[in-house]
């Protein structure tokens, strides 16, 4: 045979699992989808329908669940890590095991000003993600864990502006000092290392972070305000190794109302969907440890 | 021509309209998707091509943006009612306007313990909905306005059963008296009058009053838990003539973990994408004024 | 109690069924989503939570399961009659029942010139539609059948003007004599009578004569397209009573490309997301048999 | 600052273009989402919110429009490599630029049994797909083309089997030797050089080769299935230097509808939404010339 196996991986995407913890009247609950993917010993199964080393995706799948339940979920980072580390330790054949998990945050329903034991309502669309990848096996083994954020909409009415910029023989935009600025951030943040208890008090430090830099920095450009963003995430958190952030600039073209005999001072806009601007950027410590396979999605593989 | 134009209408649907209100420092900022629609005398248009009577859906686009500045959009009812009012007021040929209306929510961000005067993150991915229908001119002039909301997602992780349903021959279904009741609701209430200027407190009402009911109701299944809900907001806005409410029965099937010697007694759940229960019902008061057009709603005329 | 239940009705919704056809070697594959909607006797359950007379939405599945292997899936039309009359003779407390299915069609895959017997890839994304719905049971039962089709996506690239319209103070929309025309169709019939047994040939059949009158009538507003469209079907089917059509008229706006020394002489667009136009009409025969409930869908309950 | 600007890019995403040729009666369309992203000297833009370097996404969106008209749109690899080599070549700050394009395929009316000169009916939901990299300039420009398509969906319902895999403790999945194989496929190819002039003829013999073998290879899993796939494609075009395959492995289980007196034997199948198996590998020559960036698509850049 004159061609050859590249990269390959395989797993069960988008698990989607429910827990209830229920041990006592006041129950809480964790609602998340769950992917994993196999790096490892799988040739065979290409080359030759050999399935001798292939554990199902359907496997993976009841992993998943009964970890859920015997495991517990206490955060994503920790459960996806636990998962990870049982593929990379117990299945033979896996070289690099990873889970992508993503959850969706609900609030307690508020009922005669007390909250509710066991009623939820969906909270923000915005979704909180990890991806915890490991690699080998006992005194060999690497652990990474990313954690992040996905649809946190963003938006300042002023405080953004957009001037200086090069002008080729297709420009036209005119120059603004005042703008409306929004976005629909997807944030991830590398952890310098993966033991740590407090998972969840610091990624929502780091979301505060986001969001306050995010509203209080003077825009001259999206670039200017991710920048900052993730400055301010590495300069609060010695143990954030690295940060991405992709930033979709989601215009609001101010409607022009001067035929009507309105005067428009930045007070109705049109917010378009397509085309937008995309503008993203790491931020990261010059001394960050090596980021090895951290970033390598699956959802990116081809495209 | 042996063949007749039955019913026909026209318009411009979902123009995404931002309005910000920055008299202050502190602004603040209305998200709008809106649709109008037009009937009328307009059959000319269809049976020969000939315009004369047909104001341009680019016409009623511009009409939404220049009334956001010039009315304002106080809250998306009185918004409504205005556009509807003058296209059937100052447009001739119109018969009858409908103008809906979804909100976006955003919350202002919070910076070192205060609010941003300018910066804001979409709240809940729930959308408030309106639907205002006015007929006629002058002294013939009618008009119904229904509120609502969109994209609510409750769910309850105990307190509901479904037991001694029917069986057929096709039932297979166990009973069971503690199960997850999960559901994204839609729900739609008519004002029993057109004219009020507390729009936006009594749909907060209405929601709180869906909300509480929903958890502190046992449900013996999810027709009942909306009929109470239904009553309750009757019960509590004798200004509201009827609430219609449609909520698919998002399953949440418990998954089988005892092949890996595991108990799952109610811990973990695989919630489940399609087929979905749906339910749907509407609670009136005996006395309700007649609904006339209200909700004829576009989205539904071809299906 | 002072308030009443109104209209209400529950069922199964987006069964995805997929039913194969391998008596011979050269399979056939029917790809259905169906939803099943009840109503009747079922106030109980609503004001007492006694399930008593509810047939469960899993018995509703199941149901669409056996029928498609039992009474297979020969056309839509055929198989959604078949289930919806069976809810309304074999289940005691249903008054009315209706079925609802969408079907995705794939093509056969070509190997070698010829048609390989059991491998498939889905053809368009348009998708048929059918609406079944009975009433009563014996000799007081009565049935409707409508055909449709979603997401049929035309284009004009000319031989459409848009002249000669009412112009009101917020009208600035040029008038042209040459545009670009498109839509994603949807098109709904109801046929006179619901016994027939050429359900696929007259739906292909007025598929057709849809897309051809798009094409070659000289449109002077969507209005006119859509007009001649119903006509043509009804005057090619003496046996199809109404059609309804709902159409976006998806905006391609010419692109102004004169600041860089081009004449864009109706050759490069763009084609716009939101808003739209939307443009709806239902065309009958004067003497049409009544439509019943035929067109009261579901989906539109709430909004 | 102790902290490091990273990788960084930015761009304008999603330009929905509409390129009509009309120089005959018979006009030709393409549909094209176009999106450019620029790598380069704009560090100034986040660090210090100078855009002296930085072309603005709206000039991008510009020369996209212009390139449509001026250039033409014979094919969307020619386009885009048009499009990135302007970009690397005029302006001064850009090292390498990457212009992805999603191309939607039209087809002509038929009338008459004729095809009509200027009606389209939007064909299959499939997407063609293409990336050019283009980096520096002059002689020391480098280029690298991916074609590919999206959404290819296939089905076979035998020639699958599904047995001898690994078990562990959470392997409940009973083997099989015929069951629904079904995909939703993403492929991308990468050509060995950036420069032929017939792009669509060899991506269609491609596509082609794909949908074949997927329908005549007896699959002992997807992985195998699609290792072949590959194979075929690099065996059939010498100038592919290699090829990536996304396969989610669709579900179809079978109904069991014992419990109602029917035996089964694969006719009836669930098609379940999640989750699902997501299989992925790379098939390349051996001696592949390297693959530079161009698979570093901006979309996977935070996940």
């Amino acid at each position: 045979m004159e061609y050859v196996l590249g990269a390959h991986q395989y797993g069960k995407a988008e698990t989607r699992l429910v827990r209830i913890y229920r041990d006592t009247a006041r129950h809480q609950i964790r609602d998340l989808n769950v992917s994993t993917s196999l790096r490892g010993d799988f040739a065979a199964a290409y080359l030759d329908g050999d399935q001798a080393t292939v554990l199902p995706t359907d496997s993976q799948k009841n992993t998943a669940y009964a970890f859920a339940l015997d495991k517990g979920v206490t955060d994503i980072e920790t459960y996806a890590l636990a998962l990870a580390r049982h593929f990379a330790d117990d299945i033979e054949p896996v070289q690099a095991a990873r889970v992508e998990v993503d959850e969706y945050e609900w609030e307690r329903v508020r009922v005669g000003g007390g909250e509710h034991p066991h009623a939820f309502v969906r909270a923000s669309q915005e979704v909180r993600t990890t991806t915890a990848t490991v690699q080998r096996r006992a005194h060999e083994q690497r652990a990474w864990v990313l954690s992040g954020l996905r649809d946190l909409v963003l938006l300042k009415s002023t405080g953004s502006e957009f001037t200086g910029f090069l002008h080729d023989r297709y420009t036209t935009l005119p120059e603004t000092d005042d703008r409306v600025l929004a976005t629909s951030l997807t944030a991830r943040w590398r952890h310098a290392r993966p033991e740590r208890d407090d998972w969840s008090a610091v990624n929502a430090s780091i979301r505060q972070v986001l969001i306050e830099t995010f509203a209080t920095v003077h825009s001259r450009a999206l670039q200017q305000s991710l920048f900052q963003m993730g400055n301010a995430v590495l300069a609060a958190h010695a143990d954030i190794a690295e940060i991405r952030l992709s930033a979709p600039n989601k215009h609001h073209f101010l409607v022009d109302l001067s035929p009507f005999g309105l005067d428009n001072r930045g007070e109705v806009f049109h917010a378009d969907d397509r085309p937008y601007g995309l503008i993203q950027c790491a931020v990261q410590r010059a001394d960050a440890p090596p980021a090895g396979p951290a970033w390598d999605a699956p959802g990116s593989f081809a495209g």
